[in-house]
């Protein structure tokens, strides 16, 4: 049965992910590509050759039917809705329990959609479905990424490159410096940490949420960590670093915070202590005058100070494609209270 | 069994994946602390009923073993490595393949793991082995994340907020502004786009590799959609949207980039046309007067060719901590040829 797409919202496949031909309303300058198949990671399956003697097998799943008085053959396929790309998706919310009916279904189901020409499938499975996973594996589905809750598996039909989306690739953390106007940063010291960090006083950090923007998620660890409460003014650097956690990779960027606050909470989990350090003594650490990394990125600190360096602000802009709110940051241009010369 | 650590690498889990309180070591200033327990994602499984019911059964799973003369009760344990942070990581290769004797081994591993106080588990299923997802499910573990050939499930042992790390949670997007000596900006259309966009004349777009730098995914994208090489100048602006694709997030950034060749070769896969297109046409584009988003990062663009703005520069640091090379994006500091006056 073949349901109308506008149900598909639940399947957190949005209707903009497809392929990589396939539109992708919110892209500044139009359409982002996906990702090309010579990416370092395949990310579909592949009609294998198991898959196409199914599509022989599935021809002994047809069942007879009387419509209209008229003897029909039909296939009975797993419940599912169109794509706008040639795709399907599996409805996740009508599987078969049972997996031997599922792997059935699946198989005369695949064997209809090759007819059909269609693409790529996407077939969620939640937790409670775990024991279909084999079943989709046997039959030529790939892994494409996993969620506490569910498994997402696909299954690519044409000759040629897939053009099915990566998921996500990259971890974001961010940093703040928080000056006060007694020239004093407020620094942490962790309390696990690796022998090389032990005693090094830190500025606060830490990974933003999944859905949680940069300068939010900049505030909150500081909160978290310090009990200081903040603004954030701008990102000052960004650092991209690849083939970290989970061989993904990962962006850490370095905001400038204004404090609102001045007494200091410290997270008893993750932190030892917490201090507003004149800035002379932050900068003096070994650990930063002998990292080149630590080094650049308090010497950009200081002149940010200083008022000789042009960071990047946040501002919300909604465009007229898809009504979407997102986050632009940028310099501010022609305007005389530029931070470049004194914000 | 308990192997050493120093085999861990090839499950993909570098040894400072851990918990929340671990070592980061290639955080620039310590430590980024892992995503709270408050985080809009429960990523971790909790000690189910069943679970501890399951504590109990495996009491029978003990076997009886002379050792040295003595009789010691020793249970049957999954092949295992200890993690720095008081987990384990399930050697994925030596899982046993029946699915009865791995759901035997997993319950009494569990058992085991409790009695030692262990924390996190971290179970990677390779495709071949799918069939033993449904026995982990069914023990209290949760999906953590897949790949095209794997899927990693994970169990949080003790009481209180799950610890165990995140997956990737944003995909990264480019763009390439490129501008000859003629004052042409090079422009795209795609072969296939949602309505609002055809025939709209925009930079070349695409996401990055997951272990690509940003740098290096504009100049490849700019080539493979045009043809044209490109030397990158900096990054422009970036913008940041919430729940994109598979709920993740997007991270988008805009390069200024210098031609290196002007023939024009157009991708037939996914360009309908390119060419070098007067600046003063690119701007008066309709579709780029009426976006608020649009507009301004042409307004951006604009400054930058007139070195009335500054961008970040891609500077390659390694810190002594950890011997890794990373790029750090920041403006130019106090020099001459600055490009907030002129690069």
């Amino acid at each position: 049965m073949e349901l109308n797409m506008l149900e598909a919202k639940f399947l957190s496949l949005p209707k903009d992910v497809g392929f990589r031909t396939s539109s992708y309303p919110t892209s500044l300058f139009g359409i982002h590509s996906y990702p090309k198949s010579n990416s370092s990671k395949v990310i579909c399956a592949r009609v294998s050759n198991s898959a196409t003697s199914n599509k022989v097998a599935t021809s002994t799943l047809l069942f007879q039917s009387k419509i209209n008085g008229i003897n029909e053959a039909i296939s009975r396929t797993l419940d599912y809705f169109d794509d706008e790309y040639g795709g399907v998706i599996v409805n996740p919310d009508r599987l078969p329990s049972n997996p031997n009916v599922f792997a059935s279904l699946l198989q005369s189901s695949l064997s209809q959609w090759i007819t059909k020409g269609k693409k790529g499938v996407w077939l969620k499975l939640p937790s409670e479905y775990s024991e279909l996973v084999p079943m989709a594996i046997k039959e030529g589905f790939q892994y494409h990424h996993a969620e506490s809750g569910y498994v997402m598996l696909t299954y690519w039909i044409p000759e040629g490159p897939c053009m099915l989306p990566a998921n996500a690739s990259h971890q974001v953390g961010v940093g703040g410096f928080v000056i006060n106007d007694k020239n004093e940063v407020l620094v942490v010291q962790e309390k696990y940490c690796a022998p090389p960090y032990v005693g090094f006083w830190k500025i606060p950090t830490g990974f933003i949420h999944e859905s949680e923007e940069i300068y939010t998620g900049a505030v909150r660890e500081v909160q978290e960590e310090t009990g200081i409460d903040t603004e954030f003014v701008e990102v000052i650097a960004f650092r991209h670093a690849q083939n970290m956690a989970f061989e993904k990779s990962d962006l850490f960027f370095i905001c400038m915070l204004k404090p609102l606050s001045s007494e200091i909470k410290v997270d008893d989990h993750e932190i030892e202590a917490a201090k507003w350090m004149p800035v002379v003594d932050f900068v003096k650490q070994p650990w930063i005058q002998e990292d080149s990394m630590l080094k650049k990125v308090t010497d950009i600190f200081i002149a940010r100070m200083g008022k000789k360096y042009c960071g990047l602000f946040a501002h919300h802009l909604i465009s007229k494609f898809d009504d979407r709110s997102s986050t632009l940051y940028y310099n501010v241009v022609n305007t005389r209270d530029s931070n470049c010369i004194g914000a």
